[in-house]
């Protein structure tokens, strides 16, 4: 299959078989897509927690209490579970930690474009955090970017999923301790093989005709 | 390539070829991956504007007057420059569009199963606009789904990508007409071929450390 016929066949996967898990080897392929995954100015402001063990997806489905239990068996079931996590702050160890991977990875062959690429990034990074003060929202678009390329990738290699918003981001983060390691989780990715009782299996995708969505100028 | 290959081959490319154009099938291709991008409640809160004329890329590129300079080139040399644009409202024109479109796709077995999916979808979409109040950055991030989707697909089908937050949207939808259509601005992605002069095709990509990134519950 080509990309497009990827991207046309993966669909939410709505029940997920619990007996199946996922081959480490392509866990490992998703987790290089997630790492690849490009953001801003390569401010890269996520952190990815992997439950697949009964206890450790236990602990991420406590986040469907109250009003999305909805989501509680896929979180379950599912082979592997990711939180796709924010930072809080792009504080300056993060900004430290970024640019001395791109210097110890050879991205700079004078120390002049080290420090006009540091400048660069905390210039936009201030823009988000200091002067538009949008910076919560930033990073997570920054996040989505992640997701949406986990999600096609899932599709690759033949894993359905099933992103999640409908959970209580306050409780997850109470469970597993983010708010002290400065993050907080943003959307949920189930990871996994469909179950039989996966209803959405057998309908048809819908999207909205070409000619609603696209303009050629 | 696997997957995993495609996302570590693929960067963000800072100059292309004005010479060479992306062919059609594979144009049509990296747009049943926008058209196919998965959206919260399949909300589908988007609309892509696709420029490949000198015309309509210099219209794009207007956006870059002010302190964006630096991408203008970019956006001229480039094969193909889409604007991801994110609907204003998420009113009941668009939602009755998308209820109607998802039935002649045939997703409803009965007319209860139809209402079913249009009140959620009306539940979520309520909770955003009218409560939470966060629909402009809920919908700006279904918009990031795409855009992760479609530069990784850019990768898997050999087409160079930029990603490009630095214009001014303001000034974008102007010149696009953009509000009186709905829509506004979100994101840029020049798409083409590596120019001889792209200077980041040289560089190895760097990312934080899997330590770093990631944590395995």
């Amino acid at each position: 299959m080509n990309i497009a016929q990827i991207a046309q066949a993966r669909y939410t996967t709505k029940a997920f078989d619990p007996e199946r898990k996922i081959p480490e080897e392509i866990v490992e392929q998703l987790c290089a897509v997630l790492r690849n995954a490009p953001s801003s100015v390569n401010s890269q402001p996520w952190h990815f927690i992997i439950a697949d063990s009964p206890e450790a997806k236990a602990r991420v489905a406590k986040a469907t209490q109250g009003g999305f239990s909805y989501n509680e068996a896929k979180l379950r079931n599912a082979s592997h579970v990711i939180v796709l996590c924010g930072r809080a702050r792009l504080d300056d160890a993060h900004l430290d930690a970024v640019i001395a991977q791109e210097n110890s990875d050879g991205r700079f062959a004078t120390p002049e474009a080290m420090a006009m690429q540091d400048k660069t990034r905390r210039f936009y990074v201030n823009l988000h955090q200091n002067e538009m003060k949008d910076d919560r929202s930033w990073i997570e678009r920054q996040i989505y970017i992640a997701l949406g390329g986990l999600l096609l990738a899932a599709g690759a290699v033949n894993v359905d999923a099933c992103p999640m918003e409908g959970f209580d981001a306050a409780l997850l983060d109470a469970e597993l301790g983010l708010a002290a390691q400065g993050l907080s989780s943003v959307v949920l990715v189930a990871l996994g093989y469909r179950g039989a009782d996966d209803f959405n299996a057998s309908l048809p995708k819908s999207r909205l005709a070409e000619a609603v969505l696209f303009t050629r100028l």
